[in-house]
């Protein structure tokens, strides 16, 4: 396995209608903890607000990386807020990156020489 | 590898700040399509419409199924005008799922015996 690419930790939710206050404070609280767990690279987390379904991707060095985010005591203490208040249901699921293809814009139109 | 876990294809991209019609057009159909190509499995997509971000985690059986998918035809397309017209920049990946777990409410708040 390439140790250059990371290993994804996909979370699928669906938000309970209610408790949004705390559910921000929450949000906020373990999006500013995850960057410093260990072997954290990046993450990306949206969420459609008519359907109530939301995507976090976070993306780790290596399994172990995970399994100590999973069991660090705040976000513990999240993920039972979460089964208690804020989801109606979720997914987890590690997948490890075994390719990976990224493209990027270069040149722009306005950019274009004439 | 466990057969009944699907293979994730992640699809991370940032909007242009234009041809949202057409855009919205392409992404529809491709929505459709998807659903039908051999080896899927389901799908989520979601965009934050501030940031321009999306995510897109579509299911397949196998490697071969998304290989298949990315070499179908009106695909190719979406991915051409992709690259011309809808999108900043993005990233594919994929990535077997080898661990899963799901959680859902079956006791509503409404529904506890008193």
């Amino acid at each position: 396995m390439d140790p250059s690419l990371p290993i994804a930790c996909i979370f699928r939710s669906t938000r309970t209608d209610h408790s949004d206050d705390e559910y921000q404070e929450w949000s906020q609280r373990i999006a500013q903890l995850v960057v410093t767990a260990p072997g954290y690279r990046s993450h990306v987390s949206l969420r459609d607000h008519e359907t109530r379904v939301g995507v976090t991707i976070a993306y780790f060095d290596d399994v172990e990386s995970i399994t100590t985010w999973r069991d660090q005591t705040e976000h513990v203490r999240a993920q039972q807020l979460g089964r208690e208040r804020f989801y109606e249901d979720y997914v987890v699921q590690i997948a490890p990156v075994v390719r990976e293809y990224s493209w990027r814009r270069t040149l722009r139109t306005g950019d274009a020489p004439t």
